[in-house]
């Protein structure tokens, strides 16, 4: 059995490369400084950043491989302007494809799009399309609130995404949702817009159409799905007030949750409430809580140890640490299948 | 024991109070129209509307008394202006308290507050304090985004709210942390905008100091804390990582999850996470969710079903059901008392 971690971010990259992020933004205070481009890393700092912390956590704890994006709190779409976001977009992606070259085996791409508070996403299209068809990624994230916790944008159900969609379906990638730090001083970003944002999606589904028109579309919804499961009564009540078909027909066959989800009821209660084909194992490590949880002496980013304790079977297990993934990111299964594996 | 329901609306007022807010909203638009006043409502109106809904229901699924308030989705806070808000609030009030009139037994009022966007939260204060000393309600609900799902207040955290706490402080009465309507088509009312409010109230205050400076203050925050509990973990963690003191000590003397989580797994959870001295049994009834399961042939939202299973001693249902709610809002045990109870 593979283990097969959904969501890792590239939080730890070496401080040359924010420092070029930092540039960019001066850049568009003064645009009398010269145009900042993208940090020289050399391979052995890039080493030194995954060596002493996703790497050596990854196999500490037991996974083999991290479907690895740009550190999402870093993505800061509701900075800069559309060429901005785009020259961000690309280095993030070509440092994760750095990674992903230097230990192929440990790590799979994923990307950061170039979005930009209202400009047509169609703008992002081209991105998703390098990082799949040139750098080798499986999948996206998707942030449905560029405006860093304004919520302006239309939701995710609205035509404005569609020729997203269209390319994702294309490409075969799924997409996570996954919105990026808060200007908003109401929404912490990691304790509340982040939750939010999966909750808000998925009740953004249940009132649309969305399967209806792309039934091959997939999504992954971050952070054990927000709110959703521990209030599945409430979402499955709602869907049929507002008319709406069974949760399991009308969402469940394209929408997946990560466990994301920092301690042992939640995980219980993830596994007790929502169909375990609909569970990806993810840890968001190094991500929103690095510390030690004290009651256990364990880390709480630490996802792996609370499916393992779970009363279920080695086979439901594989399908939470592998077989899941694998069908989600089928571009992921035919890099697997190519190895062998 | 009595079994308290802290979390009830008046969601089935008679006709004409709906119209009145019509006129209302008519009237904001059009100054030449004349001036609406609120509905003239019969005592047999009222009790049609209560007798064929929430009192039936409170009898048939075996509650006593319900803490009850005005419908919360009509608040509608971002609709009209200071002066509107506070003929609505005013009305609805009175008619709450109409309502405690004809059935002293069954209901106990909570108010709503006239706020409006922008305008200081102490233009609340006399609102509360007519409603506390002459009407007898015992709490009120607070709304932490008057705008409708735009989030342009300051945090609840933040010096602007401070003047509508020491009333509280000094009326001891707590406040339910309860949006309204959504006027962002990103969040749907009690799917999204509901849910995001109690996660997004609850990081607030970790962030801050508010019960440092309030160490009487007392919140509820309703639909199970958001998605607080299942996320235990991540708060827990984020405290730390934010050198804030335990959630035990820093929070959890003033915060208080009601039980408007609609199916077992998620009440189980609750008990099984959150302290049950800060549990108090509520059902939202008529709410967000008035079908019934067909997984379980009951109502959602009738929340004592999965209470009263709970593999919990009778004396802690006993804390859930009527001495939490009794500690929390001492107006209503204050008024138990009086009555022997």
């Amino acid at each position: 059995m593979l283990i097969i971690d959904c969501h890792g971010h590239y939080t730890t990259a070496p401080a040359a490369h924010q420092k070029f992020r930092e540039q960019q933004l001066a850049w568009m205070e003064d645009p009398t400084l010269p145009v900042p481009r993208p940090a020289q890393i050399s391979d052995d700092a890039i080493r030194e950043s995954i060596e002493t912390n996703q790497l050596r956590l990854q196999q500490a704890r037991g996974a083999d491989l991290t479907l690895f994006s740009p550190r999402a709190s870093a993505m800061g779409h509701h900075q800069g302007n559309e060429a901005v976001s785009l020259a961000w977009a690309r280095a993030c992606n070509d440092l994760i494809k750095r990674v992903v070259d230097l230990y192929p085996e440990n790590f799979v791409g994923v990307c950061q799009l170039p979005q930009s508070p209202g400009v047509p996403i169609a703008h992002s299209v081209g991105e998703l399309e390098r990082c799949v068809r040139e750098l080798g990624f499986v999948g996206c994230n998707l942030n449905p609130d560029p405006s860093g916790g304004h919520w302006n944008s239309p939701p995710l159900t609205d035509r404005h995404w569609y020729p997203f969609y269209e390319k994702m379906v294309e490409l075969d990638v799924p997409a996570m949702v996954h919105v990026s730090a808060s200007c908003n001083p109401n929404f912490h970003a990691t304790g509340a817009h982040y939750i939010n944002a999966d909750t808000t999606a998925f009740m953004q589904f249940i009132e649309g159409d969305l399967f209806r028109d792309f039934p091959t579309l997939r999504i992954v919804i971050p952070h054990g799905g927000g709110a959703v499961p521990y209030h599945w009564g409430r979402y499955r009540g709602l869907a049929d007030m507002l008319k709406r078909p069974p949760l399991a027909t009308h969402l469940m066959r394209n929408v997946y949750f990560d466990t994301c989800v920092y301690h042992q009821p939640g995980i219980d209660l993830l596994a007790r409430v929502i169909d375990l084909d609909n569970i990806l194992f993810g840890s968001e490590m190094l991500g929103a809580v690095r510390c030690v949880d004290p009651e256990t002496g364990q880390y709480f980013d630490d996802t792996k140890r609370y499916i393992d304790a779970l009363s279920i079977s080695a086979g439901d297990k594989r399908r939470i640490y592998e077989l899941n993934a694998r069908r989600v990111y089928p571009r992921l299964d035919a890099l697997l299948r190519a190895r062998g594996l």
